[in-house]
């Protein structure tokens, strides 16, 4: 007699290419020896920054009994976000439009947990973050996947226009994309809006968007950006303080409605928010982020420097025989492997102390991401490593 | 054609007893003003400890870079927390048990998650938190509710064993409980004990035991405690530091497993649990807190003050005649209301600017719940209102 639930033993199962990379490949034995170059998950490789252990200095003061009480979704950093989210994404936010949550991870379940039911269907292109499916697992929902359409890694509208059927009731979008680094355009946004409407109406209930934008902040080239919220108006957005600010275990997000959602719907779903937060675990944000926000808004790691590790590496992995892919947003590179087999590729780097992510672990096997988040000085030590294992032919 | 999920409006509407309690009572519409004596939830009325704001202070300065990174169940609190629980509770944890949670909410989340199916039933006794059932039915789960047994609030073992069915997966206990202040003996864990053994062997699956005891160390004259961890192998434990220091703003907490518990099933359960935590939304707890954890260990709210204030109020309360009900532990002191309408009671104390909580919150209409956490100001305000609400007859 089993003793787990069939959806954590789902969910646990769904997630173990990425939890044994993590925990028992030759990554997890030597993730932590000073000279490794990490490229791999979206993890500090340099000190935190100053003006944020300054913000939480500030935050920690008590300045009333309620400090460090029970907190919801609280009024003022509500309407600091509607204020300063509206300006930067163009929307007319209402303060309860924003569920102050615990990461994005937590705002990411909160959308599930709002409009989906168990044997609900939701739809996401891979290459894919690794923990969509997981999550939709473990709350029962069955997990639907399209491909992205290559060689750029575009929407594939029609690829999702035919995965929809009477029980699909959300589509997740990933903008900037994690892993291969692309923006989705305006009128790319407006023809999937397009295809959600059309079929919302054919299968007689609304399909959802899930607009995941937790990189939104994190451009290059001053590459613009559209919020599928303002193209969509069913649109849900999960935001992450853990990627502009590179602190991903301090658990700072949000879950924000569109404000073109008609008013009625908008309401009811803003109305069981607390509910379902509460229900899910309590997974607002902790007190002491809440009274940081604003401290925040103007802080971001160094895009510039992120900016010159991609094209150092886009020059190097080029030459190497590597298929890089430019990427508009994210501190993410994909790039496609040499012709030969993905593991003796990701081997041979491994022996020259370089580890990158396999695209095995997110449906693209081909390819592999390597985050910019590693220093400069592993940069340094990488370009060799990979001029040398990328060049030769692997068996 | 509605918006939301099933499972959140289920939740949503389990919910609305105290959430419109708290958001459209007489209460919520006085809550912050100043001149109030606040008995309700057990949220601060006085500053922080300032032990607290110092072990936040000394936890927020980055030592590496890897400070503020991901965070799962790191080594080292899970090491303490083993060798200084296991102290407590005298038994013989190892750190693979503790599952670092944001709050005692997660880590209840977290149990459910971890062994309980759609449709599973899992039983608790009222009068009761008020969360168990709305968590439940989020998890698409199924409360079965019976009664603590009268005048005293013992478990009521006959009705337990009577409520079990062959779906019964879990039985939650909460000791020291949360409102009456009991604290369950060994003989009646052991008691307990054996009709789930027996029951499990009947329906052929292992019925698991939740011990929420998230008061643990909060307990008046020295009394003694128990976990149901040291007596029935099958316990998964819930604990919250949001109450022992009076923060539940800052979630910080932890589901533990019985060592008790048969080696092979305890591996296959906490080897699932990183990524059923994933999977709820990454609810481990931040990495300041995980970092405070040490300096947290021996600080608490102090005990003697709430011990004078429930003091004073057992011998008020019974003067006007109300029924108040020694607490063993908690913060809460529990009491019936006298003949009569609750409704008119607690509107009576409400003219008087002091508000208690509803026991129709916690399915209990015939009683109210005191919270200690209340000042000494607001105890000695409070006085001649219970002396002067109590005395007459409601209608």
């Amino acid at each position: 007699m089993p003793m787990l639930s069939e959806r954590t033993r789902a969910a646990d199962a769904s997630a173990q290419p990425f939890l044994r990379f993590y925990s028992t490949s030759r990554y997890a034995d030597r993730r932590f020896e000073p000279g490794i170059a990490d490229f791999t998950f979206g993890n500090p490789q340099e000190m935190p920054l100053p003006g944020f252990v300054a913000a939480l200095g500030a935050a920690i003061e008590p300045r009333d009994m309620n400090w460090f009480a029970y907190k919801t979704s609280e009024d003022e950093p509500r309407a600091f976000l509607a204020e300063h989210v509206g300006r930067e994404l163009g929307l007319d936010f209402a303060p309860d439009d924003f569920a102050l949550t615990a990461g994005a991870f937590a705002a990411i379940a909160l959308a599930f947990r709002l409009v989906l039911d168990a044997g609900d269907e939701a739809i996401f292109a891979e290459p894919a973050w690794f923990c969509y499916e997981p999550m939709l697992l473990a709350a029962d929902t069955v997990p639907v996947k399209v491909r992205l359409r290559g060689p750029r890694f575009d929407l594939d509208l029609a690829a999702i226009a035919a995965a929809i059927t009477p029980r699909t009731r959300l589509v997740i979008v990933n903008t900037p994309h994690n892993p291969t680094g692309r923006i989705y355009g305006r009128a790319e946004l407006e023809a999937l809006a397009d295809v959600l409407d059309r079929a919302s109406a054919r299968i007689g209930r609304r399909i959802f968007l899930l607009s995941d934008e937790p990189y939104r902040r994190l451009r290059f080239d001053e590459n613009a950006f559209v919020s599928p919220a303002a193209v969509y108006p069913w649109t849900l957005v999960s935001y992450s303080y853990g990627k502009v600010l590179l602190t991903p275990g301090q658990r700072l997000g949000y879950l924000a409605l569109s404000p073109l959602m008609p008013s009625g719907e908008r309401r009811v779903i803003a109305g069981a928010t607390l509910a379902a937060q509460m229900a899910l675990g309590w997974n607002f944000a902790s007190a002491v982020m809440q009274h940081a926000i604003p401290a925040l808004e103007d802080l971001s790691i160094d895009l510039p420097a992120f900016t010159r590790r991609r094209d150092r590496l886009m020059g190097v992995l080029a030459e190497a025989g590597y298929a890089p892919l430019l990427p508009e947003g994210t501190f993410y590179l994909f790039a496609g492997w040499p012709p030969g087999d993905p593991e003796v590729h990701w081997n041979r780097l491994a022996d020259h102390d370089v580890f990158v992510m396999p695209g095995s672990v997110m449906g693209a096997p081909d390819h592999f991401r390597i985050s910019l988040t590693a220093s400069d000085a592993m940069v340094e030590k990488a370009v060799p490593a990979f001029l040398a294992a990328g060049a030769a032919p692997t068996g």
